[in-house]
């Protein structure tokens, strides 16, 4: 029997943090990524432009015989889950539901902090998923733009990150946050920092670890899991041309990228395929 | 006599820094400012997508009746000017040109810096401009990832930014450079803390500047001057949700940008006109 892969999808390289925590929880599942690096950010576009581009990776996935979809993209899984996941006959996942869940089940205080890019924490996608879990919660946000270009050149532990670090946590450690959501898939290679600057008493919430907890539990339910023991295979796809995208995807993934193949969105919807060429 | 107005475009809000040291130099013109924000960044897509919407803005503006394009974006001007000036029946400017010059100007021991984001400084397109004036110029390049955020984050005189700029700016300064490049429309607005870490010796280039005063000799020799003592007008345009691009905008304006519209390229191509709405 072949196992069919698991599918994820980012505006960028950030959704390979997810990736990450899916291969460490499922070593036996193929995987096949798709950065839409021709079209990164997603933050900054309108609701109806992330759905097209949204549901054009998802069909390109879908083409290549995936299992499960992971939106592991904020804005796409803020936009476009609900709808994908009326659209596709397969599970589709998000990173805002995991993280929501797992600090709403984690504090004990009953006030929690999120942190993301400017688009996430404008949209408040995080403040609403936690409150439809639990309205008593308490919810303080914060955007540091800053975290993004920090992970993706590496200065993830020197005193530029820390310094940034403190400015932009300063507030809500001082709002006696106990638990802190890292709502944005570039933060997770910055954890070190963020752990440092909110102190012990603060847990941090990996979506990207709790996304794949969430992936493992329904295919374990759906009886899709390949058996334990086999080894899985990974493949990635970029919209354009992969140089970036393989510098800071070796960074994120310490040095496993494997090869990365170029396609074209556009030309792949109008002949169905063989847009698609080796970086 | 009705004036025409000058062009600038770029693929986000840097270009930003040009349009005010041109209506610093000329403050009687009339001015069209385009952003892409629908697509930006350029720096990581192939040039022939690059010249693709360069060729797009151009045509918008040039509808809009102008007299000189400004492409006030570095990934643009290295890929898409020689080709614009060849299309277009008006004069074309790019940044790169009018830098290069000035360094080659200014320099007394052949030593010249060139900062950039990755994308120009891997391109060479600073190297190439400045050697094809002058060979014997060495030229010392260094990317500098992190000053475009730090610029949009309004970050630019904190201990953040002069860490910051004295991590990327060591290797320079101790390759004793006389004169320095700003080749990103960005860096003008982080010029005092890059002075600071460079120290008085080094002349910094700020490419916005030396592309004004470009403007203003070609108009002036083609007798297309708008008389002083007039006072110009602004407008604004964008590909994509201007929100983004206001808040930083009125930062590197100092406050003083003007109603923001949001114009359809692609709608605008197939019917001539009206995709355009108030933001």
């Amino acid at each position: 029997m072949a196992w069919k892969a698991i599918g994820i999808f980012d505006s960028g390289v950030g959704g390979l943090t997810v990736l990450k925590e899916v291969v460490r929880s499922l070593p036996q599942e193929d995987t096949i990524y798709f950065g839409d690096t021709a079209r990164v950010p997603y933050g900054t576009k309108s609701p109806e432009t992330v759905l097209r581009y949204s549901r054009q990776i998802a069909n390109y996935l879908l083409s290549r015989d995936i299992k499960l979809l992971v939106v592991a993209c904020n804005t796409a899984s803020a936009v476009a889950l609900s709808q994908l996941q009326k659209e596709l006959p397969i599970p589709v996942v998000g990173v805002i539901e995991p993280g929501a869940r797992a600090a709403c089940q984690v504090t004990r205080s009953g006030k929690v902090g999120v942190i993301g890019t400017a688009g996430t924490i404008g949209s408040s996608a995080y403040t609403k998923a936690i409150k439809r879990i639990n309205p008593d919660i308490e919810v303080v946000t914060k955007a540091c733009p800053l975290f993004v270009p920090l992970a993706e050149e590496g200065w993830v532990d020197n005193e530029v990150a820390r310094l940034t670090a403190r400015i932009y946590l300063e507030e809500l450690k001082a709002q006696n946050v106990d638990t802190l959501v890292l709502g944005c898939t570039h933060y997770p290679i910055l954890k070190e920092v963020i752990a440092e600057v909110m102190g012990p008493e603060v847990t941090l919430v990996d979506s990207a670890e709790q996304t794949a907890i969430t992936v493992t539990r329904i295919l374990s339910e759906s009886h899709l899991l390949r058996p334990d023991g086999e080894q899985g295979n990974h493949h990635y796809y970029v919209s354009d041309i992969p140089a970036g995208f393989i510098r800071v995807g070796n960074r994120f993934l310490g040095g496993r990228l494997g090869d990365v193949y170029q396609v074209n969105l556009e030309q792949e919807q109008q002949d169905g395929g063989g847009g698609e060429e080796e970086a």
